[in-house]
């Protein structure tokens, strides 16, 4: 099987709610990125974080094993530093090989729950 | 009229809520593959489950009749095994012929709701 | 301006919730199907309504007017039949020329608020 | 790098809740328009309301520094006019250089908190 997918995505709307309710890490406040390796080749992605105010930050590098899937929190972003709570960012995943990736949210602000999900825009570079 | 869609899709962000709160089966945790065969001939749809930490599990065997739509619960998958509750997976479906495939996922944790959809990833293979 | 968009649009996971909660007609359960027509003419659309277990129904027309936009309930399509709430279905959206289409689903059963809205399906017929 | 996106993308379901719950401006029910230009130029888009009455309004300018991203509430276009509350809308977004648009409502009516979010659908002019 050839390997699906594009090589480079952008997810704009990346925004971390600042507060939580409910037990972690189950309901910790998120921004999920899931990306699917379907391929038979570990892949590594590299992560450039886009921010409303400052330079791009990154790459942050995360590796996807072969035939695996992964759900990455944006929350664990840390090197080369943490993402901030309570901003809007954009990112841009770029991978060795095709990967398909998509965006999941998270917000427990109010006691309550509600998700957004979104595909991410495959771009060419 | 030509069968409109893709022969295969991707999606990447797979989750099954592991609990609910209200009367079954409406108000189960869940997530939902929606796929629509708008063609004249039945369709046999394959699905590839991706895991994080072992390798893929399938094909589980889905039939759409033709000229009909079909709303499947990942959560009732169980040949050749039943999908985990509460692990991020990602799914790829591939059809005989063109559907068009699109995720939807209820959350009943918290005695609310909370809903998000988004398009699968149409890919080629 | 030429008219942006593509002729014919799939929304493969339509949905009526069954039941709402609050006042009508803001807070009625529903599905919508937004519908730009960017172009310098009237359009009309027609409608395709896929079921589980039968033949499609249609067209349902729906006329948007030149650089007009326009939000349909999926609930308010009864010629040639009413959808059923609660039971699955799938929606092809025929234009005569160009038009973008998007699903928003809002659901108030369980005394609070849940959305979700996707992008439909470009397709060639 | 390359400048990834496009040059023009439509939102086709746009809706401010008319009313919210809580804090502001956090809790401030709305849509907003997250816009990344990741080329090394500033850009300026043109966005055009397209409502389901009367004309299209705009163009709204907006511009996006380079290699940085923004999130623009659609509450927050008051010039050459102000965008109307609890009226579905179309917003269609033209940018001098390849830009991402992605569309994110919060809906704090109810007590609670609903989101939705879609990528915004690129077109050609």
């Amino acid at each position: 099987m050839s390997a699906p997918g594009a090589r480079a995505w952008v997810v704009a709307a990346g925004w971390i709610p600042p507060e939580s309710s409910g037990p972690e890490p189950e309901y910790t406040s998120r921004e999920e990125l899931a990306i699917l390796n379907a391929s038979t080749e570990d892949v590594t992605a590299r992560i450039t974080v886009f921010h409303t105010d400052r330079d791009p930050v990154g790459p942050y590098e995360v590796t996807v094993a072969a035939r695996r899937t992964r759900s990455l929190r944006v929350n664990d972003l840390i090197d080369p530093e943490a993402v901030p709570l309570g901003r809007h960012f954009s990112l841009l995943v770029e991978a060795e090989s095709p990967v398909v990736v998509q965006q999941v949210r998270f917000d427990t602000r109010r006691d309550g729950l509600a998700t957004l999900s979104a595909l991410a825009y495959p771009v060419e570079l």
